[in-house]
């Protein structure tokens, strides 16, 4: 069983046609698992939906406090990537015993060219065999909370 | 380091325009990697494009084999969902001491409302972290080789 | 007004994800209609869903019928691309008095690489201005229904 | 023989995934296209890339004088939809003897849920057999430029 809490993100972001401007909506997590025909028990928990440079100290306490709370020990949280290494740190400080893996997208999910569905098939596989720890999950691959950077030239987390 | 070796598949299928069939053109590995924005040090090796219903001895002979001499220690092979399973028993006995994952897709990625996106994000992501064995991963869930099978009414890997 | 008659064609197949095989449904034309944000006045009736090389005389009838009880007098027929001239022409010496559009898909809608879209918005907007006759209208083009045929080779209508 | 005089507006605006904003790259008319198969004789003629909401005399100066020196009488105008009409009264009075359609997106055609390849299949048809006059193709419709606005909590073009 895997608890996923959505805090929004690009990852979640939809065209509002009416506006011409990127928003939020309705998270599209329930959809991309139908789409990716995922058996895995999941639980979705929409925490909030924010642009995580948006994020503030309480938005990310709060995000602390869902981890710590869960019922489930293996979490994946779906974030914005600029400060997804941030709230990575704090739910590292904040959250003991469990496997917590952030995710997001470069591209928004209802956009065509997006790595969404990838992204979210590998955080949900990490979050299903990794040890105990807070990992973040992009570009197909994984990394300790503290061994990551996203290069913001390339768009790519980087190893460090 | 990944080595994926792309058998063909519904995965894989492409819609032949002049002729109305479903049909293999080029695999889609290389559009997906990119869509997926992945940084997995990867190796393609299409190794045949086929229906998995029409997989011989022989061609299941030439997988285990190509499992067995790849240098990379990690393997996601692509694969019809048909007779993944058979395949998976076949490499497991005939390949010690790597981690190969296989993996498909219920609807071609070409086509919009694929799996296929979600599967290989997934298969990538267990490859990365699981033990050696053989493993089926589809439905965002990884299964051992001898404890799972496609339930055909549903079209989902099951546990037994 | 206009009435939209569907009758299947490539337009409308599906991938039967159980079976591994295009096959028929229900027809995607409400949700095109919705996609192209169309405020066309429309009422489709689905007279049948076949490949359009299976069509047999009987139902090249229920066409012409269909076309002539029509209380709209503007009528997009959705086909098969293969046999689309030869109804057409039926439709020519059954109808008077209407503007007729026929229309298909080389790839289905439900596919990512359709022209079923593009090729709605044109039927349509030809039945609105195009006076009483039988046309065909595929590849961004209008013919009458007595100079076009489709080369099989390339998949294109070709003024004949 | 139709021009295509492409000025930007939502029909081709893109994500910019580094910065996660709208943004304008080159034109997908080549690409659109080729999707819906087009068969018919275009030339591309890309004026500018731009919002249609910061669109000034100026711009729409060079609009008048582009479609004024075609030399093809068919032009399809691909436009913001925020000042379609404005643009299409300007063209009106600054241009004699021309079929020319203005069209654009209610979504950008790079995101899934587009109208824009309808839209695109609509104007080119309108083009192909409207006399002359100036005309603006949205939602399947077509409206001499003096009889339709844009109704902006709807985002649909209407009659007046």
């Amino acid at each position: 069983m895997i608890r996923i809490v959505v805090t929004g993100g690009t990852f979640d972001k939809t065209y509002d046609e009416i506006n011409g401007r990127l928003s939020f909506g309705a998270t599209h997590l329930p959809e991309m698992l139908r789409l990716g025909r995922s058996r895995v028990e999941t639980t979705i928990e929409t925490l909030m939906m924010i642009d995580s440079l948006d994020m503030t100290d309480a938005d990310r306490a709060r995000i602390v406090d869902a981890c710590a709370r869960s019922p489930e020990t293996r979490i994946v949280i779906t974030h914005g990537t600029d400060t997804m290494v941030e709230t990575a740190r704090d739910v590292a400080s904040g959250v003991i015993g469990k496997t917590v893996v952030l995710t997001g997208a470069m591209v928004p999910y209802a956009f065509g060219s997006s790595d969404g569905l990838f992204n979210l098939g590998s955080a949900l596989s990490f979050a299903e065999v990794l040890p105990s720890g807070v990992y973040i999950a992009m570009n197909g691959q994984h990394f300790p909370w503290d061994r990551v950077r996203k290069n913001r030239e390339t768009g790519v987390f980087e190893r460090i």
